[in-house]
This record gives structure tokens, sequence and C-alpha cells, in this order.
């Protein structure tokens, strides 16, 4: 999708906030604030939103000389993750639709935003959790119960480090042997990486690869050839996260897209209020609707 | 006081939405907003606030050849509020604290933000009255009445059309005829000019100037002569708004800031959440309290 008008101010916002995450240096926010400001008043708003981020986050890294600032903190999430694990995968397998518990909790990972926020304790996890167990997914849940059924070869594209410990539990629910987890091919804010894959046992249970690209989102321009080909030849895609629906949204291929609207802009083209946990194509091949409550 | 690197994305965002509350062009909004990025790339940022949003909205006018854009909404405004009134004026006339209702009142005026919000009801106003009239103001309320006792000269600085109507009933608890009120010198925003003073009667009851700038607060370099003067003779000066208060809080003199907190670079200042109803010097003098609940 192409980037808002809308988008610019929450671009510069994003910059000063990242900037802070990863320098005290007021100096240096300032810096990288007025040139993001100078480069975007010039920048090609054909672009999707994590095309932007993907050069503010360049910038700092190049900034601070550190190629990963976020590490500590993507360790760190992915372990409170893991911890949790065993006692969600029992609650997955004594439920009794373990596919729409193996979904609610991977939308789980995406909805607590470890992004900017680098202090989320067990108790936030575990509070986004249970919000997502209570919270039925909207979009096409049934269209994709349906896809899951008949795919032969599916791509999973992970989002962040932390969350990417519970997309293990709904890989484990596709059946592992016919899944591929595409993870980013360089850090970028808390994106994972062919590190965190490692770290919370993806690759024990399916294929991983790196997408080639340093973008938090998914453009495939970016990406590897290998990338690219997987993207092509699997017959579904599973997209975490809304940097990857943002890059993929206009993207062919039968892809469907889990995520948190997190933003106005979202809200807006989806037509779901702010914090709505979405399982859809784009557009929509279906009529709208949620999951049964129960 | 200077503006915050927080300030700028709030900057853009205003530009873009003011943008659109004076035109339909798709074009001119982004041409506004790629403007203002170049422009503050590389802006000085000790100036305040409402000097960044003077140039914004005299950079709009210009672009849409309107010198006056926000007139009807304005017009509406004064009514709006002129038709409560009568009924406003015997609730204080009633009330056991008649300056501390008045006050309440003056503060609801600039709770209700009818900046950008064209689309104002009689039903928003008068929600925003009651809140207010249960709201206890913040900061140095009891400062604030010796103050207005102790007073020879009293400078009132008016904020926004609408508000301005409600002040009308604060300027006669002071007793209009040692209260000169000053409104801009020319239309910004939906600020307050002599067309909204006259219209909601100030003429009739105080002195009324103009302070010959057209900032959203009192950039006291670009205000005329013979303001300056008037500003420096009084000796108590009360100035409504956030605008005001950004644009005011570093100068010497007796002034009480009578303001709803919006944004959270002015509520970590003030050390109040969002929302908070303040009246209060700045710095402080006295212990920060609340009024009574009563």
């Amino acid at each position: 999708m192409r980037s808002s008008l809308d988008c610019i101010p929450c671009f510069i916002r994003q910059a000063l906030e990242a900037g802070r995450a990863v320098s005290d240096d007021p100096a240096l926010h300032e810096t990288v604030v007025r040139e993001m400001l100078l480069w975007m008043s010039q920048a090609d708003l054909s672009q999707s939103p994590p095309s932007f981020a993907q050069h503010i986050h360049r910038r700092l890294r190049a900034a601070i000389g550190d190629g990963d600032p976020y590490r500590a903190a993507k360790d760190r999430h992915n372990q409170m993750a893991l911890d949790l694990l065993p006692e969600l995968r029992t609650m997955i397998t004594q439920s009794h639709d373990p596919l729409r518990t193996a979904v609610r909790l991977a939308v789980a990972g995406n909805a607590i935003d470890m992004g900017i926020e680098a202090h989320i304790s067990e108790s936030d996890l575990r509070g986004a959790i249970d919000l997502a167990l209570d919270h039925p997914v909207c979009g096409e849940p049934e269209a994709f119960r349906q896809a899951v059924d008949n795919a032969r070869d599916i791509l999973y594209i992970a989002d962040n480090a932390g969350e990417i410990a519970l997309d293990v539990l709904l890989v484990e629910q596709l059946g592992g042997q016919r899944v591929t987890v595409a993870v980013r091919g360089a850090p970028v804010l808390n994106d994972a990486t062919l590190e965190d894959a490692r770290a919370v046992g993806l690759e024990a249970i399916a294929d991983v690869v790196s997408n080639g690209s340093d973008a938090p989102g998914t453009i495939l321009a970016d990406c590897s050839e290998d990338f690219r080909r997987r993207f092509a030849q699997a017959d579904l895609v599973i997209a975490k996260g809304q940097g990857n629906y943002e890059s993929l949204n206009d993207e062919p291929g039968n892809i469907f897209f889990l995520f948190k609207v997190k933003c106005h802009v979202i809200a807006q083209q989806v037509g779901e209020p702010i914090g709505t946990h979405m399982l859809t194509r784009w557009p929509r091949r279906s009529a709208a609707r949620r999951e049964d409550e129960t």
C-alpha cells in the first residue's frame, strides 16, 4: 500500500521514539529527526510504510554504530514467551478447536507491542494472551480454515521477536513439515531474524528462511530471489503483523494477514476499529465476519 | 517556552488537519505538508509552538486565498455560547462563590476544542460546561483570588471564538472597568479577533484591544508596541488557553494561565495529566493544590 499523508507525522514520531530507545544523546535525536524531515519532504509516498521505517532504522543503526541495538530486548522477549509455551501448548491440545486457539495465541504475540516498549513484563504478556483468547478474530476465519485444509505448501512470514515464540504453536497446528517460516534478513527494530527463529526452536519443526531484507515488513523488491521464489510458489501465505500487511496487501497470491490493527490509517482501510484482531485476505473475498465468541 | 522535538510530529499533523479543514484539495494538503517538513528540518526550536502554528496558518491562508477561512465556524461558536449566557449568568449570581464558578465556565470554553472540530454541537458545549463545573481547577486558585482582590489593572488575554463569550462572565466578575481584554490582531485558526470581542459584547463592559499579531498565542516580539506597553503595565495578566501559556510562560510578570492541558509535552511540564483544568502562574509560586470539590 501507498503511505498516506497521515503516516508522515507518525514516521517522524517513530524516528524520535526509536532514537530515544537506542541512544541517550539528545543531539542525536534532533539530528535524526531533522534528517527525516528533510528526507520526507521529498519522499515518494507510493512506498509502503515499512519502507520509511526501514530507512529510519538504517539511519539510526549507522548513527549509533550498533548493527542490532534491540538484541537484548529481543532475547528478553523470546525467553519470556518461551517460558509460557508448555502451558499454552497444553491449553491448545485441551481446546475443542486447537487451530482457533493457536491463531488467537499467535495474534496475542502481535497484540502486545514489544516494539517500542522494551519493558514488557510477564504480566503484560499474560494480559495480552488472556485478551486475545477472549477476543474473536475478525475477517475471514472460516476461509482461513479451508485454506489451511487445502494447502500443500505454506509460507509463514513472522514479525517480531517474542511474538515468534507464540508462532511456534500455530506452526505446530499447521503441521510443520509443509511450512516454511520466513524471518527478516537482517536486524531492524525488534523484528525476528534467523537468530530468533533458532532461539524459539522453529528450526526443529519447520524450514526457516531469511527474506534477505532489513525492512520491518516484506517489501518483495527488497527481498532475496530465493525468498521471492518461495513466496510465488507457496499456495498459502500467512503474514503476521501490520508491517507485513502494509507491504504485502497489494500483492497477488493467497495471502492471509494475521495482525492487530494499530493505527487509524489501517483501521479506516479495513473498516474495523484500532485494537481489532484481524485474520483476512486483502481485499476480502468473503463477507467480513467475526469468529463465534465461544 | 522552546518547542520540544515531540512537538514536531504534532505540527505536521496540525498542518495536515488544518489543510483538510480549509480545503478539499488533496494536492494542496500534500504540498503544505511537504513544505512544512522542509521548513521544520531547518527550524529554530527555541521558538514557541504558537510560532510554528502561525507559520502553518499563514501558509494555508495564502494557499487558499482566503484571509479568514474559519470565519463561519467562529460566528457559529460565538452564537452557540452567547445563547447560553443568560442561563450561565444566573448560575453565577446564585452560586455561593461567583468568582470560582465564572473561572470554571471560562475554562469550559477552553476545554471544548473548537479549533479543529468545526462541528461542535450545543450538547457538546453543555457537556464541557457540566464537566468544568464539576472539575476543580488545579494550580494556584487561592493565589489567583488574592491577585484579583489586589489588582488595579488587569489584562485579560483571550483565546478562541466561542470561548470568548464565556470569558464575558469572568470579566464581569473581575469588574470590567479595570479590565482590558486583548484579542489576536488578525485571523488565525479560530482565535478570537476584535470582530469576536464585539460580537459577544465585550466592548460594552471592558476595554478591548488587538495585540497586533496573527500568532495563535502571544509572542510578545510579534505584538504591537501598544500591546506590549499594556502587558508591561498591567499588575495582573490572565492568559487563556494553552497557546498563550506556551508563548508567555517564560515571560516575567504577574501572569495567571487558565487553560486545559491538551498535550503530553505540557502535561509533563506542569506535572498534571492531559485534561486537567489549570489556573496557575509559571513557575508556580505557591504549592500546587486543587480547589475544594464543592
